[in-house]
């Protein structure tokens, strides 16, 4: 009920008189009286004028399963909201709800992690309050060599939704970070559950950061966060919401090829790596060239010096530029 | 300690005497007495005469972590052994376990399953006392796309296996079957956790009809076991020892090229499907023809009516013998 009354509020230009609520939940006025003051415990702003009704004038960037509800606007993502002021790690929670069935679209999110992780067991630091830690749970239909490319349709939704929000260019490093004016804001971590030919489920983790003020100096020249770039506060629910809402749209784009041919020039065009020279560190020899975009399979075309191209697979290598970008 | 001295019991042709063995496990003699005396409670029929020790005259067909792991000789599988006398699924256990670290090796074994699993979530029958449920877990290093080939791997393994263990004819029905004389006997569901480009882990499962006595009438001209098929009761550890040996040496042939061109002659031989007809149940459309093999990748090679080759993937497809196999 909390859900909805938020988006009846938020989604309300002019006060809405408390019969109407009523009408709208099929609830008495006290109900409704309640929910409006459960809203202010938690920093809601809402005024209440008599003959006019209520109104929400601001509201806190607190995270809350209600809050994420009541602005996310997509057809199928955030089916299920879980939501933690604390937890181990997003995608732990996303694997095990998924391997006790939780729907397509399921949508964990919390506030603060205490073993976040990147790729390859990295660690991810977590703090409190002022970042998205988010993972998004797909039930998908195609075989599990399709997989490898949602990690690009995620970084390429992150990167436009981000856009959106701070008006900043927005690029991405392949295969999984986002990065604004050459710093780390996002990681993008998946994982699938799969038998040879079928995928059980694969989660997609995301780790943004939002209101971080300040980093550790070993760190401050290659991460950064929405505030610090922006030079304002930014909502992190919008952030959700915006992303979940690109993701939709960028994921059916996906599903209509099962391949990157109707994204690989909107992703190209924001790619960080972009005839830039980069270093592969394939297992069997490390080599230089210069990275050309990525193919429909989400594949790094590198150019070496000698004119070869190179296809490099977003799991057989890890990539390091070696101007500028991490 | 039991494990240990059930090897020693088993490994000798002689009497063992108790000095040995407590020289050999540095402990008592009343502790190598408490030991025999569990032994023989579980079933074991143990000689001890004066001055001579203690000999293994016979052994029952009963399961344990002890009795598994005294008689498996490989170098790394059964790292570590767990057993359950019932359990849900035994890949379930070795996923659970896969996520909190357990090793390389890893087998896990079941008297029984309530809720044994085929591929793609259908039902695995798994009654007590008389079949094998086991799970092998395995952290490789090689990228996700190669781990198809690994039910492959693993029927080659058990097909030589049991092949040794009953003289009879043991066929591959591709991918992951193995039939006697036409009827399944075993089926193994791979299944792999894994981020686009490195595999977290893969659990082997495989359920083998060891003394089944008898099927429902429907499922009878489908299904046997090897009690069935050779006319005697055959020792399930011994099953669980000779697939995991065989398994040892095939794997080892597939880490040398990472794909199957050491195993596909032999796999070919074994191959119920080789040049019979068979349907092929692709999603985009359906189509017959005749299997004429895998190739190094495992793929099965189809040529259609018209003369078309068509390689079908482990994964997209099933695949139905029209005459003759399931």
């Amino acid at each position: 009920m909390k859900t909805k009354i938020l988006t009846l509020l938020r989604n309300s230009q002019d006060y809405i008189s408390g019969q109407e609520l009523c009408d709208a939940m099929g609830v008495s006025r006290t109900a409704i009286w309640k929910v409006m003051n459960q809203l202010k415990e938690e920093g809601y702003e809402i005024v209440a004028v008599q003959n006019k009704g209520y109104k929400l004038v601001s509201y806190p960037d607190v995270l809350s399963a209600s809050e994420i509800g009541s602005r996310l606007k997509g057809k199928w993502t955030g089916s299920e909201i879980h939501f933690f002021q604390e937890t181990g790690s997003t995608n732990n929670d996303a694997k095990k709800m998924a391997e006790e069935g939780c729907k397509n679209g399921t949508l964990i999110v919390a506030n603060r992690q205490l073993a976040g992780r990147g790729r390859r067991g990295r660690t991810w630091e977590s703090p409190a309050d002022n970042s998205v830690y988010m993972t998004l749970v797909l039930r998908p239909a195609f075989p599990p060599a399709k997989a490898s490319m949602l990690t690009l349709v995620m970084a390429l939704s992150a990167t436009k939704a981000l856009e959106e929000i701070t008006g900043l260019l927005v690029k991405i490093k392949w295969p999984n970070d986002i990065i604004i004016n050459n710093k780390k804001i996002c990681g993008i971590l998946t994982e699938m559950n799969a038998e040879p030919d079928f995928i059980h489920y694969v989660v997609i983790g995301m780790g943004t950061n939002v209101n971080i003020s300040s980093f550790p100096e070993e760190l401050s020249d290659k991460a950064s966060s929405l505030k610090l770039e922006t030079g304002r506060t930014v909502n992190r629910t919008q952030v959700i919401a915006k992303v979940m809402e690109y993701f939709e749209e960028v994921y059916e784009s996906f599903l209509q090829t099962l391949d990157l041919t109707l994204l690989m020039a909107e992703y190209n065009s924001h790619l960080a790596n972009k005839d830039a020279r980069v270093k592969v560190l394939d297992p069997k020899e490390e080599f230089e060239g210069i990275a050309r975009g990525i193919n429909e399979f989400g594949e790094l075309i590198v150019e070496k010096e000698n004119g070869e191209v190179t296809l490099v697979f977003a799991g057989e290598v890890s990539v390091r530029g070696i101007y500028g970008y991490l």
